[in-house]
C-alpha cells in the first residue's frame, strides 16, 4: 500500500538511555521528509518547545518516610484496568517510521498492557490493527468525513473491531503551518484505508488531508457519534475551562487535553500549562487524558498531579517503532514504566491516586 | 530622483516559507547601508527584539467544535471595508529596497484589497502613488514642517489625492540612536518630493531628516490637521493610557499604538506590551491601529484580541518589495492572510469580531 | 579493598580561585566513570543545575556602617561548637577521588574544626575514619538494612565510634536515573565495610546498591534509631512543610533539607527554593541542616538567612580531596571560611545570628 | 610616582558609537592586569552583569505631543548647578588607564560642567586635581584611616582644596573577591598620595588596600566628618530602606545608592533594583546619587525616574580617558548628554523634574 517510499525495517531490542537519544537515533533511520513530519511542529515551533519546557513550571516536592517499596502504577480508565497510566496516542501512518506499520505498534502496546488508540489516518486496515492487538483494549480516533454516510460506515467499522471509546479530534480542522514539511516538500506516501471513502492520502500534503476531512466540526458531532456507536466519546484538543464546560454540556464522556503535540497552532499555550485550568473546570465529572510534550516519567507524574487521569505518548513510541519494531515499542513503554516507578518511589507515592493528590509547587523562575 | 544608489530591480513571484526567510533573502539584494536602515533599531535593539518576543507574553487558548469552515477576516475601519485587518504601515523611501519604489508597493497593496499609508518621506510623488493604488484606499502619514504654510500645502496635496485619514507621527521628533546607520555611514540617497518644501533628503542622516521636521509637536496639531483636511486624524506613537486619554481629549479620531518598530527609544516597552493598557483606556471610543514587531498571523490575532482594530506591517512588505516588486508585496499580504485564516480556524473564531472577544492567557514564563 | 581501580594519589596544597576551577581540575585526575558518578545528577540534570542557580532567586541587600571588623562565623549545633556553619556532607566512597579515601577527608575536616558526617557507604572502616578525625565531632549517615539485626549492629558501631547524631537519609530508597553512570557503565569499584552485612558494593550499580538497602523507610525508623542509640536523629531529604511537620511529629531531632545534590529526582524543586517553606514550618523547634548546590560563601549566607542553622558541602570537598588529599580538603574549608568572612563583612553582619536575621530580597528576574 | 607600569598616553578625539565599543577599544590600550581591575567585578560577576541588565526591569512608556524641542538637562545638587544630572564617580588610580592620570579626567569633567569626585585612592595629589578642575565643583570620596589624626588631616586637605561634599564609602571595608585580579596577579603599581599617611599602595592587592583603611566604620563617622569639615556628607553604598533610614537618622546629608559597580558583594541585588526601595524610604528628605551599571542615557533616565537626583558614572569615563585623555573624558560626557537629550525628547520630558515624575512600567518578562 506504500509507494516507493523506503524506511526502517528494524525489529528487536533498541537500548537507549532516554527519549532524546531515541529521537536522535530515529532521525538516522527514518527518511528526512518523514522524520520532519513526525518530529516537527507548527510555525516557529515555540509551542512545541514549550510543551516539554513547561513541565518545569511546576516542580515535585517529594515526600519521605512513606513506607513505600514497590509503588503500583496500574490504573483504570472507563472501567478498563491498565498496567500504567500511559497509553498510545493516535498517530497517522506508522509505516513512515517502520515498514511493519501500525501492526507492530499494536503488538508492542498490547504487550505493555495498555490502550492503543487507532488513528483514522492509519496506513493499515482496522482488521490488521485489531488482529495485532489481540484482545488488548483499543480506542478509535476519529477524523470525520464531510459526508455522514461515510462517518456511519467508519464508526461501524470501529464498533465491529471492538473500539472501547471514540476520540474526536477537534483541533485539526486545518493543517498547522508545518514549515519543515514545506521545506522538505513532504507529501504522504502511504494510503489511509480506514478513511479511503473520503480521503486518498498518497501524494497529498497534510494540509490537503485535513481539509478533505470535516472542517466545520460542532458540538452536535458528539451526539452523532454516541448515537451511532453507543461508545463513550472523548473530545481531543480541549485547552480551556470554557471548552471543557461546553463539551461536557454537549455530552462528551471524556476530555482530552492536547495541543496536538505543538503541530497546529504556534503561539498557543503549552499543553501542560492548560491542564490545571481544564481539570478544575471538569472537576472529576469525566476522565481527562493529557498529551503533548511528555518525554519523561516526571512529566507523567506532573500531568497526573495536575488533573490528568491518564496520559498519551506518541512520538517516543514512533521512534521506538522505527528502531526496534514491536519490541522497540514495548521497550519505550518499559522505559516510561521503570522511570515512573522510580519517580513514584522518590516522590513518596504508593499509587496513582496518591500522585493525583500530590501538591506540586509552582516554579516562577525559568 | 535617486543618486548613484543601486538596489534590487526584482518583479515577480518570490516563494518563501516565512518572514524570517524573507528578511534573510532581502538582505542579499538590498545594499548594506539601506538594509541596515530598514531592518535595524535603536540602541542595543532590545526594544526591537522585544517587539516580536513580547507576543509570547500572551498565548492563544483555542476553542474547538465551533462549526467553522471558512473564517472571514474582512473588516471595516473608519467605514472602509478591507479584506483583512492588516494594512500597510508608513515607510520612508521604498526605492531603498526596489527601484520601482512606492508605486510597486501601492499596486501590491491595492491588489491585496487593503489600505496603503503614504509616508511623508516617500521617494515618489503623491500622484505617482495615487495612480499606482487605483481606487484602493490610502491614508497619509504626516511629518509636519516647522512652517505651517508648508503644512497646509502638504495637507492639501493629501486631500487632493484622496487620503481617507491623516496619521500624525508623534514619536519621531528626533532620530533614535540607530547605531547600525552610524556604523554604515548611511545617509539618504533618495529625495522626498512630498516634503521637498522643508526637507532636502538626499545626503542627509535620518537624524538630520527628523530634526528638519517639526519637533515641538503638540495637541493643537491634531485640530490644525482636522481643520485643514476635514479628515480623521490618528496619533501614531501612543503607548500609554495617559496619552490615549490626552489625544482623545484633544480630538484625535484614532489611536495608533506603536514604538516605531523599535527604531526610536530603546529601553522603551515592547509595543505589544503597551497595547492592552491603551485599549482599556480608549474603551472603544476611537479605533486603534497597532504596529511594531508583527511577523506572523498569530501576532495579528494576538494584537486584535488585545484591543487593536487593525494592525499595520512595514518591514515584511518592504522585503517582499525588494524580492518581487508589486507581486512580492501582494505575496506578503497573501502569506499573512493565509496564515491568519489558519489561525482563526484553529483558534475557533469565525470573524474579526470573535477574535476581538477572545480571551488570551497570560504567559508568565519566558 | 579496592579493585584495579586507579585514581589520584595527591596530597598537598592545591591553589584554586573558586570551586568551578576546582571541579575542572578534579575532572582531570579522577577517572571518567568515577568523576561522572561524583559530579552528575539525575535525568536532564535540570534540578542539579537549579540547585546552584536558585541562590540568585534571593539577593543580599547589604547593611553598612555596622561597626564590623572581624565577623565571627563560629556557631553551635546540637550543643557542639564549630568554627564555621559549614559541615561535611555524607558522601560515599571517597577513594573514588583519592586513594587515601575517607581518612584524608576526616583529617582535613577535623583540622577545619567542623563536623564530619560518616557515610554508610564509606569505603573505609568506621575505626579508620574515627582515628583520622581525632576527637573532632562526627555524625553518622545511615542507610538502613532491610534486616533490623544488621541495623542494630551498625548503630552500635556508630555509637561505639562516638557519633554525635544519626542522619537518616530518606530520599534515596531507589537510585535516581543517573544517565551519566549508564553511559559510562559505571559500577562501584570499592567495597562498603560499614554495611558489609547487607551490601556487597563492588561491581554494583548505584541503583542496585540503593535497592539492597531498606526501601520502605517509615516514620517508625526514627524512633527505632533513637531507641538503639540515644542519639539525636536528623531526617535528610525533607523538602516540604508537610514533611517537616510529619518528621518532627514522629520525633525527629533535626531536619536536613536536601534534594541529594540533584542526584535523585529530576524535575524536583531546587533545594534552596524549598528551604524557606521548611524553615517556616519548623519554626525553630529543631535545628535545620541544608545542602545541595552550595559553591560559594554567598550561598552559605543565603541559606542561613533563609532558615538553615548550618549547611553541608560535599562535591567541593571531594574535589579538594582529589587534588590535595587532607590538605586539599582543609583548603576547601579555608576557601569557604575566607569568603564567608568577606561576605559577612560586606553584608553588615557580625555573627551567624545576625545572618539568620538578615532579610534577603526576592529576585523576580532570572 | 608610578613603578615601571606602562599604559596609554593618548590625548585627543576618540570617536565611538557606544560605551561597549569604548570598553573593547580601551581593553587594547590598557595593560591586562589594570584593565581586569577596572572592568571586572566580584565572584561570578552575576551582580556586575545584573547591574546593567536590571535597567530592563523597568521600561520607559513615552509621552507624545508634549511640545518639546530642546529639553533642558541641567540640574542642581546641593545648590550647585550642573549641565547634566551625570557626575564623575570616585575611581582609584586613573593612571592605570592613562599616564595623564586624574588631572586629565578633572579637566575633561570640568569642561563638561559637572562634578568631579576625588577618590581617596587617587594617584595624584589633591592639589594637582584641584588645579586641573579649575573652579569646577569637586566632591571628596573618603576612605577613612584607622587613625583619626590621619582622618582629620585628610579632611582638612579636602576642605582646603574646596570640596563641596564628602562621600563616605561604606561598602568597601574589605575587598570583594575579584577573581580576575587573582588570576592576573594584579597589584597596585601606583601610590596614593592623599592617604599616604596610612596606606602605601604600590605593590599591594586591592584587598590589602581596603584592609589598611578603617574597617569598622559606624554611624558616628558621619558626625565626625561633619564636625571636621562643615560639609554635607553622602553615605555611599546604601542599598536598603533600613540603611537609608539609619544613615539619615545618623545625620547623613545625602544617600548614594551603589553596589560599588558589582565589585564587592556578588549575589547582592542589582543597584538599580535597590533604588526605588531606597528612594521611597528617603522620601525627598536628602538628595540621592545613584551609580553602578550605567552605560546608556536611557539608564540615566530610568534612574532619575526611579528616585535618583543625579547619577555617577565611572568605568565609561575611564575608558574615554584611556583612549583620549581629557578630550576622551569630555567626549564620554558629551555622548551621554546627547543621548540623554534624545531620550528626553522621545520620552516626552522637558526637564529633569519631568523625568523624575515619569512613571516607568515594570517589565516582568526577562
Amino acid at each position: 500500500m506504500t509507494t516507493d517510499f523506503r524506511t526502517s525495517t528494524a525489529e528487536g531490542k533498541v537500548n537507549f538511555v532516554n527519549v532524546y537519544d531515541l529521537e536522535k537515533a530515529a532521525s538516522l533511520v527514518i527518511p528526512t521528509g518523514a522524520f520532519g513530519y513526525i518530529s516537527s511542529g507548527a510555525g516557529d515551533m515555540w509551542t512545541l518547545e514549550q510543551n516539554t519546557k513547561s513541565f518545569n513550571h511546576k516542580v515535585i516536592a517529594p515526600g519521605v518516610l512513606r513506607n513505600i517499596e514497590n509503588p503500583d502504577q496500574s490504573t483504570t480508565i472507563l472501567g478498563q484496568k491498565i498496567s500504567t497510566p500511559i497509553i498510545m496516542a493516535p498517530v497517522a501512518a506508522h509505516a513512515l517510521a517502520n515498514v511493519q506499520g501500525e501492526a507492530a505498534t499494536c503488538k508492542g502496546v498490547a504487550e505493555s498492557d495498555t490502550i492503543y488508540t487507532v488513528s483514522s489516518y492509519a496506513g493499515q486496515t482496522y482488521e490488521e490493527m485489531r488482529a495485532a492487538s489481540g484482545d488488548a483494549p483499543q480506542w478509535f480516533q476519529f477524523y470525520m468525513s464531510k459526508n455522514d454516510d461515510d462517518n456511519i460506515k467508519i464508526l461501524d467499522l470501529a464498533v465491529k473491531n471492538g473500539a472501547k471509546a471514540i476520540v474526536l479530534t477537534a483541533d485539526a480542522t486545518v493543517g498547522g503551518n508545518r514549515e519543515i514539511d514545506l521545506r522538505n516538500g513532504f507529501t504522504f506516501p502511504i494510503a489511509m484505508p480506514i478513511v479511503a471513502s473520503y480521503q486518498s492520502g498518497v501524494g497529498q500534503t497534510m494540509d490537503a488531508v485535513y481539509k478533505s476531512s470535516r472542517q466545520n466540526l460542532s458540538y452536535k458531532d458528539i451526539e452523532f457519534i454516541q448515537k451511532h456507536t453507543n461508545l463513550p466519546v472523548f473530545v481531543k484538543g480541549v485547552q480551556t475551562a470554557e471548552d471543557a464546560e461546553a463539551v461536557i454540556e454537549a455530552g462528551a464522556d471524556g476530555v482530552w487535553v492536547s495541543n496536538h503535540g505543538g503541530r497546529q497552532l504556534d503561539g498557543g499555550r503549552a499543553s501542560f500549562d492548560s491542564l490545571q485550568e481544564v481539570a478544575e473546570a471538569v472537576n472529576k465529572r469525566v476522565p481527562i487524558v493529557f498529551d503533548s510534550g511528555i518525554r519523561r516519567a516526571q512529566h507523567v507524574f506532573k500531568a497526573l498531579a495536575s488533573g490528568a487521569d491518564v496520559v498519551a505518548i506518541g512520538r517516543p513510541v514512533i521512534y521506538g517503532l522505527a528502531l526496534g519494531g514491536s519490541e522497540g515499542v514495548k521497550e519505550v513503554f518499559d522505559y516510561f514504566k521503570n522511570e515512573l516507578k522510580m519517580v513514584m518511589q522518590l516522590a513518596g507515592t504508593h499509587n496513582i491516586e496518591e500522585i493525583k493528590n500530590t501538591k506540586l509547587r509552582k516554579n516562577e523562575y525559568m
